[in-house]
C-alpha cells in the first residue's frame, strides 16, 4: 500500500504501450521485459528507496491507470507507439485532469503521438522523422537547468537512432534544455518543459524501441532527473503531505463560483 | 465570393453564440443586434475597405463555420457563454486545424471557456468571478506590444465589469500585455497572446453581455489591434497570396512521412 | 570555514545597503539589527542546520563581497535603496560573473533599481510608485510554483505597504508567479524569475524599509522558497560537489576558443 | 532631411565596424563597399522607397551614432567583430537607451559580443566556434514567424560558413525561429528574439566576413524581415506619428515620481 510509503518517498508510474516487446524479435531481445522494466531499474538504481516505481500497461484494465492509481502517482511516465488510438478517451481525460491538478508528466520519444501529450500542447505535435540508425549527438542548450545535471560535457551521442527533425509542431517550449544533431542533415528540439495547470510536462524524444537507447547512461540520468524535476513541490493550499488534491471530480468546464466576495476594505 | 477581394484585404468572421442578445432583455438593449453587430461595426470603422467581415453563429448550419468559410478566414473571433457544450465537436476540430494551419483566433470574454479555447492551451482556463458592476481597471503591462498601440493612456476604466479574477488555469502566456484590477480586490491576466501551430491566438477578458463594454472606444481599439495581431504574415513554403494552406484535409495523427532522405553530402 | 560545512549545506549571503536602519528612526525601531538580520534569522528558522548565513554590508571592504565569499556563496539576497550609486563597478562586475556561472540571485524591493540587478536584466527596471501605507494584496498566479509551496490561501494581505506599480521595465519573466493588487488603483508583477547564465534569478517586490514586511510569516515564506529555488543544481560538466566552478577568472568578451573539433564521424 | 520622407517610411540605420573590408584582401573582395552596402543594397531592392537607408561607422565621430541619428532611426542593424572595445560606453548607453524607448536592433552574426548586445541581454553571450569553411543547415523551427515568411522551403544551406555552436550565453529567446545544422556537430540557436523596453531584439547569426553570406538571398530576405518585424508599431501613449519619443534624455535609475496619486473612487 501506497499509505505505509514514508512520506518522501517519489512515486513513479511508468506507463507503457508494450507491444513491441512482446511482437517484434529485435525489440524482444532489447528490452525482453519491456521498455518500462529497464526505465524502472534505472530509477531504483539511481533513487534507491527514496522512489516507489508502479508498471501500467495498455492491455490492463482501464490501461492500468485507476483512479487510485493516478491519486498515489507523483510523476507518471508515458511510452507508446503503435497504438495511440487505442487508450480510452475517458483515460485520457482522467491523466489530464491530474495533470492540471499537479501530476508531474514525462512523454518518452514516440508519446508525442500520444493522445495526452496532444492534449496537454494543444498542437499537433507532428514532425520529421526517418529510420536509418544514424547518430545523433545530444547538446546541452541550458546548462544550468537541472534536468542536465550530472552530465559530464556538453554533448553526447547515440550511435544509432532514429531521427526526428524539426518541424515540430509543438507550443513553444517555456524551458529548452536540448538540442540534437543528427547525421543526416537534421535538429530537433529533444529535451523541452511546460507547465499545464498546476503540473510539469517533460518531454524527452531519443528512445526507439529498436536500438537500445535506454540502456545508455545519460539518457538513464536525464530520465532520473526529469522525474525529480516533474514532482510536485507540495503546491500552495493544497493540504498538508504529498496529496496533491483530496479527490478526483472531474473539472467542469463552467465557472467556479466565488462564493466570498472578499472585497478589499 | 472572397476571391474577388483585393488581395490584401484582412477577412475576418465574428462567431457569435448569440443566444443572450436574443433571450434577455437587458442584453438585448445594449446589442440589439448581437454583440457581433457592435464588433463588426468597430472594425470597419476601423479599418474601411482593408477589412471584410463575415458573421457566423451557433443556430446556423456547421454553426456557420463551414470548410469555405474558414478557408475564406485570417482572423476568426469568438464570443460564447451560455451554449459551449452545444458546439459540435468536428466543428472545433476544424476550427482547431485551421489555428494550426495559421488562422489568428481571438477568443473574447467568456470564450475562455470555450471547447475550442481550451483545446489551443491545453488546460482546464478556469478563473475566478463575481458579477458586481465593479470598476475595472486595465493596466498596460507591455507598452511595446502592438496590440496595445493608440492607447492615449497606460490604463484605463471600464466603471461597471464582470470580475474574473485569478488563478486563471491557462499556460503560462507568451506575451502577456493587459493586467486588469478590480475594485473588489482581485487581479487578472487580461489581455493575453500564444502561438499554436502556426496561428497566433489572443485573449482578451474585458466583454461581458449586460454592460456595454464592447462600445468602449478603447475596447474596439484592442480588438481592431488584436485582429491585425493575428492575421498570418504569410508564412514559409505556403504559396503565394493570403492562401493560409490549400487545403482544409484534417491533419493526421500519425507521422509526417520524410519521403526526402535529404542528407548533407 | 564553510569547507568545514556538510556537503549538502546552503550557503546564503544576504547584501544588505544597511544605511536606513542606523539613520532614519522609524526604520530602526522595526529592524534595530537591520533588515539582514530578519530575513537570516527566518530562514535560519527554516532551514535549521541546512543554511549557513552570511551577512555583507556596503560599508564594508569590497562591500563585503570578496571573490572568497562569492565562491563559496550559493544563493545571494540583495537588498539596497538609497546608496545604488555607491555600489563599486567591480563589484557588480564580479557578482555578474558568478550569477552567470551559476550563483543564485534574489533582490528584494527596491534592489529593482540596483547596478546588479539592472545589468541582470538589460533594461531600466523602472516602476510606479507611491507612499501612502496602502493596502497590498498579494495574488499566486502560478499557483504549482515552487515558491508558492506552502502558502495557504491563493493571496494574502499587507496592510500597509509601499505602492510599486506598472509598467515595470523588465523583460518579461520567465516565470511569474504573483501579481500585486494595491488599494490605490495599480497593480504589479510582484513575483517574477529569470535564468542567466546557469544562475537563477527573483525578484519580489514587497519589502519597504519603513513597514514591517519582513516579518510577515508569508513574506518569510516566500524567501526561503526563493533561496531554495534560486540554488544551483550542480549544473553539467561542472565537478562533483558544489563548488559551481573552480575559479573566478573575469568572463572574457571575446569566442570560446573550440580546441577541439570534434567533427562527426 | 528625414523630416521630409513620408510618414510611413522605415528608417534603417545600418552600424559596420567597417575594418576587415578596409584591411584584409579575402574580405575586400567580397564586400568591396562594405557588408553594409549589400544589407543597404538589399534592403532598398526589397522595399523600394519605403525604406530610408543610411550608414554609420566606428571611425566617424561619435561612431556615426549621434543623438540626431538615433532620434530619426526606426530600426538600427550592428555588424562589429575586431573592435567591440572600440566602441565607447556613452554610445552603447544611447544606443540602448533608445532601444528601451522602441527602437528596433537587429545583431548580425559577431555582434552577439558587441557591448550593446551584450548589455541588452544581461549575460556574457559566448558561444563556441570554428572556422573551417563548413556546411551549415539553417532549419525553420517556428513556421509562421514573420522573419521566415517568404522562405520557400523548411531549411536553406550555407555552403561555407563558420561555425557558431551551443552553448550560446543568452537569456532563452522569447522567439526561437531557427536553429542551424553544422556539418562538424554542432546546433546553434541562429534566429532568436526579444523585447527590451519598448523595443524588439533580433539576432540571425550567419554572417561571417570571408563568406558571401549577405549576399544569399534567404539570408537577405531574413534581414528584411528582422528588419519589418522590429520596427516600432507606434506603441502607446508616444503621441502621433512615427516619433517613438519626443527627447532623448538620459533615463534615470531613480524611481519614476507618480504625480497623479490616481485613486480609484
Amino acid at each position: 500500500m501506497a499509505s505505509a510509503l514514508p512520506p518522501e518517498t517519489l512515486r513513479v508510474t511508468i506507463w507503457n504501450e508494450f507491444i513491441h516487446e512482446q511482437t517484434v524479435d529485435q525489440v524482444r531481445q532489447i528490452y525482453p521485459s519491456g521498455i518500462h522494466a529497464v526505465i524502472a531499474a534505472a530509477l531504483e538504481a539511481k533513487f534507491g528507496t527514496e522512489v516507489c516505481v508502479r508498471i501500467a500497461t495498455l492491455a490492463e484494465p482501464e490501461h492500468g491507470l485507476t483512479y487510485a492509481v493516478l491519486a498515489e502517482t507523483d510523476v507518471l511516465l508515458w511510452w507508446g507507439h503503435a497504438a495511440h488510438d487505442r487508450v480510452e478517451d475517458d483515460i485520457v481525460q482522467r491523466v489530464h485532469e491530474r495533470v492540471l491538478q499537479g501530476m508531474g508528466f514525462v512523454a518518452l520519444h514516440s508519446a508525442h503521438a500520444s493522445k495526452i501529450f496532444r492534449r496537454l500542447m494543444g498542437t499537433s505535435c507532428m514532425l520529421r522523422w526517418r529510420e536509418a540508425a544514424e547518430k545523433e549527438r545530444v547538446w546541452v542548450i541550458d546548462p544550468g537547468h537541472p534536468i542536465v545535471s550530472g552530465l559530464r560535457d556538453e554533448w553526447f551521442e547515440l550511435p544509432n537512432s532514429e531521427m526526428y527533425g524539426e518541424h515540430f509542431d509543438i507550443p513553444a517550449p517555456e524551458e529548452l534544455f536540448l538540442v540534437s544533431w543528427f547525421e543526416g542533415g537534421e535538429v530537433f528540439r529533444s529535451g523541452c518543459a511546460w507547465r499545464r495547470g498546476k503540473g510539469r510536462v517533460v518531454y524527452l524524444s531519443p528512445g526507439h524501441e529498436t536500438f537500445p537507447i535506454y540502456h545508455n547512461p545519460n539518457m538513464q540520468l536525464l530520465i532520473a532527473n526529469a522525474v525529480r524535476y516533474a514532482a510536485p513541490t507540495g503546491g500552495m493550499y493544497l493540504g498538508q503531505g504529498r496529496n496533491i488534491v483530496p479527490s478526483l471530480s472531474p473539472i467542469s468546464a463552467t465557472h467556479v463560483v466565488d462564493e466570498n466576495l472578499h472585497r478589499a476594505k
